[in-house]
């Protein structure tokens, strides 16, 4: 095929995979749910062979799916069954730190950079990358800002978006803008790094961003709360606020989820008796020793005790302790997987509306599929919920499939209808086009699509990806 | 003339300014360096009569130049001379308040709401909105959003888009995109508000923001300290970030700004004698009472004058003094001003590159006008330094003009040079369009023309503005 000698001129035939075995995982997302055969997997080296390659396929007509660490959950980084001739872009071999300054508070990685080694090379010179999810061991840096990862910390220092200073786009025409600028202020001219931050690809291939660092924390502090509704769980948040500290996690997750965990999690053990509805788990931090963490937090606790906003309370005794308080909500994932077949939902809403968007979601799916199980775990404080509907103990995923997939439908509804998003951090991919042509604002989508047009008129980045 | 009739029956017709004593105020910048004048003045009261004036505009190829509270420092506001037909859209009759949500630290604000407005708002519920400058007072809202405003907090809490949840805009074609929402979190397809956040009107109008507030602040401390050079206020920027320190401000001023605010400033006294070639003035900020922010800052400095990072440091004894010193930043550009004819710049470097770009400035400029006084003031922290050069005592300013203008293009080079940018906080408008062709990425331009044209194709919003 004269396309593919094209690519290996670019690159060189070793970084063309061709043979089943070497394409096989990248032809699969990670939890099996999308499926597509590319032509080739090209994995370059540097900023100009991903450059020669693009190049190359937009010569050629060959779409381009660029592939992170392929953690997503939306089929994003996947070929498209019936969709056009597309090869896989890897971005994996470039995986350099080019350069950190901690008294700039930066540092500057290439795209296929594991999230972890990022947060490792800011460690090294007492600095903190506040971008944390449970993939992070996985998921590379690429892929993290063309999808605005979120994660635990969005709440104190925000998207991933909100963590890049500048970007290196390859742009599918081969050209490459260099906007790898580490200024916290440039007004000159559009913000054209926000298009690809959270673009999945669509309209260029992001190698390589400045990051920005933040002081290290000197002290946490980590609790695990029984609260007896959303709603006192967000008076809690607010007093946790109000009492000062510097909240960098507030989760809120229901009982039948820790439940969950309780059941089919390895290395997990309950922080308390599962006798609560909902349970809030809140991290506190403090760059400065002198900070009375722990007294901020267990007064606050204990007032929160007095008003019933909490009926009880643990913190961690240490970092062992506060790390098992970790893992009850980083292996949920895993262990809601196991109880069964569930229909998976992203949706955020202004925090204040959190109560009455699951007092509404769980009337309305009750009503619709009274033998589903709600399963409900998120990011309280930046009002991202994952609300599930999980299948009655035995149901094959088919059948629950066909029968609960309008739950997806009903739960965007709801967050929409409350000013909200049916996709708050996961982002578009395949998996939620569907949403995006139900519930996004069609001037919205014109403008969408006029900038995809502008900018990939031949709808060669990632294409049947995020626009509907 | 036909287009003007339209226009009255869009928003009735004693909106529709015509009169040359009306107009007059918006044929101008505050400067007056910029003047043109607009076939009317157009003062729609509602975001419907807004979408009704640019459709009206549109249909009769009448050119839109949004104006706010016409503070902006780069002729944004104004119509171009010998540009095409144009109105002045004036927002200022857009000026409520929609909402303000505590629980939810947001608030909706019109485009025509004074800054001091929303602050204020904000202080009302106990919250702060942390957007703040010199011209808050005047400023609205809509002017800060489409400039992308900077100022004195953007250290802690970002530029003013850092500070926006979703937006309302007035399309080019008329078409109202809403996307006003209060979420925290939205993976639903391109950031798109971020091309009208320092869109600088050229891509449609902003009616309306969601704004975010943060937590309001319970003590504040503020230091001037005297530093024997940029080098070391950057040390001791470290240091204080390295106490844990929340840093709100960090102001870096040569000693011949603190000369000239000495001598021209109406209320403003030295807070110690001018014997330092540079000054900085340090705020710092904690929610929480239990923070020993003054004993934190005092410590900090004391042991940052045993090294000699500072010479000299008085730290605010009370709010009035606290006042006084934020006079002499404030009262600055007044001052300089009556001081003479200046050359000015704006522009940004990564932190740790101020003193080498101060340093190599100082020398460029020495080197090819000796008989001009280097002027710099500027948010340190931020990488964001105001250069200029002053003329001689009573040199006129055309005469300086025709000498000095060179002076802007060498401190743009320099600070791009550097890997920073020629346009940190105060926007392109008409003044900096001639750097865009300098110094700006010919790709970047190539993607912003591509944008620009895509949403805008017919070129009616803000015409001579941004793109060279």
């Amino acid at each position: 095929m004269t396309h593919l000698q094209a690519l290996a001129d670019a690159i060189g035939a070793r970084n063309v995979l061709r043979d089943p075995p070497d394409v096989a995982p990248y032809a699969v997302d990670w939890r099996g749910a999308y499926r597509g055969a590319p032509l080739a997997v090209l994995r370059p080296g540097t900023v100009e062979e991903v450059s020669a390659a693009v190049r190359a396929c937009a010569a050629e007509g060959v779409a381009v799916v660029p592939a992170g660490g392929r953690t997503g959950l939306c089929g994003g980084a996947v070929v498209p069954e019936n969709g056009p001739p597309a090869v896989v872009l890897s971005l994996e071999r470039l995986n350099r730190i080019r350069d950190v300054d901690a008294r700039d508070f930066s540092l500057v990685a290439e795209a296929g950079c594991v999230v972890q080694q990022v947060q490792e090379a800011a460690t090294a010179v007492d600095r903190l990358f506040p971008l944390s999810w449970g993939a992070q061991g996985s998921a590379q840096v690429g892929g993290a800002l063309s999808t605005n990862a979120g994660g635990i910390r969005t709440i104190r220092w925000g998207n991933a978006r909100d963590l890049v200073l500048g970007l290196e786009v390859v742009l599918p025409d081969g050209r490459v803008l260099n906007d790898l600028r580490r200024v916290r202020k440039d007004n000159s001219g559009y913000a054209l790094r926000h298009l690809f931050l959270g673009g999945e690809g669509t309209l260029g291939v992001i190698t390589a961003a400045a990051l920005r660092l933040v002081p290290a924390l000197r002290r946490v502090e980590t609790a695990f709360a029984a609260v007896p509704s959303p709603d006192t769980a967000l008076s809690l948040l607010s007093r946790v606020l109000g009492s000062g500290a510097e909240v960098i996690a507030f989760e809120l997750i229901l009982r039948r989820c820790m439940e969950i965990v309780d059941r089919f999690g390895q290395r997990t053990r309950m922080p308390m008796a599962l006798d609560s509805p909902w349970y809030v788990m809140v991290e506190i931090a403090a760059a400065h020793p002198a900070v009375p963490l722990r007294a901020m937090l267990e007064d606050t606790l204990a007032a929160a005790m007095e008003v019933g906003e909490c009926t009880d309370a643990v913190l961690a005794e240490n970092e062992e302790h506060r790390a098992a308080f970790w893992r009850i909500r980083e292996d949920y994932p895993d262990c809601v997987r196991q109880a069964g077949p569930a229909i998976s939902t992203d949706t955020a809403v202004p925090v204040s509306a959190v109560p009455a968007f699951l007092g509404r979601v769980e009337q309305e799916l009750a009503a619709r599929w009274p033998e589903g199980r709600m399963v409900a775990v998120g990011h309280a404080g930046d009002g991202n919920m994952h609300v599930g509907l999980l299948a009655p103990e035995g149901t094959p995923r088919e059948d629950w499939v066909a029968r609960a997939a309008g739950a997806e439908a009903v739960v965007n509804a709801v967050a929409v209808d409350l000013g909200g998003t049916f996709s708050a951090e996961h982002g578009i991919g395949q998996s939620k086009r569907h949403a995006m042509a139900t519930h996004k604002d069609p001037v919205a989508l014109d403008v969408m699509r006029a900038v995809k047009a502008a900018i990939d008129p031949a709808n060669l980045m990632n294409p049947g990806k995020m626009l509907p």
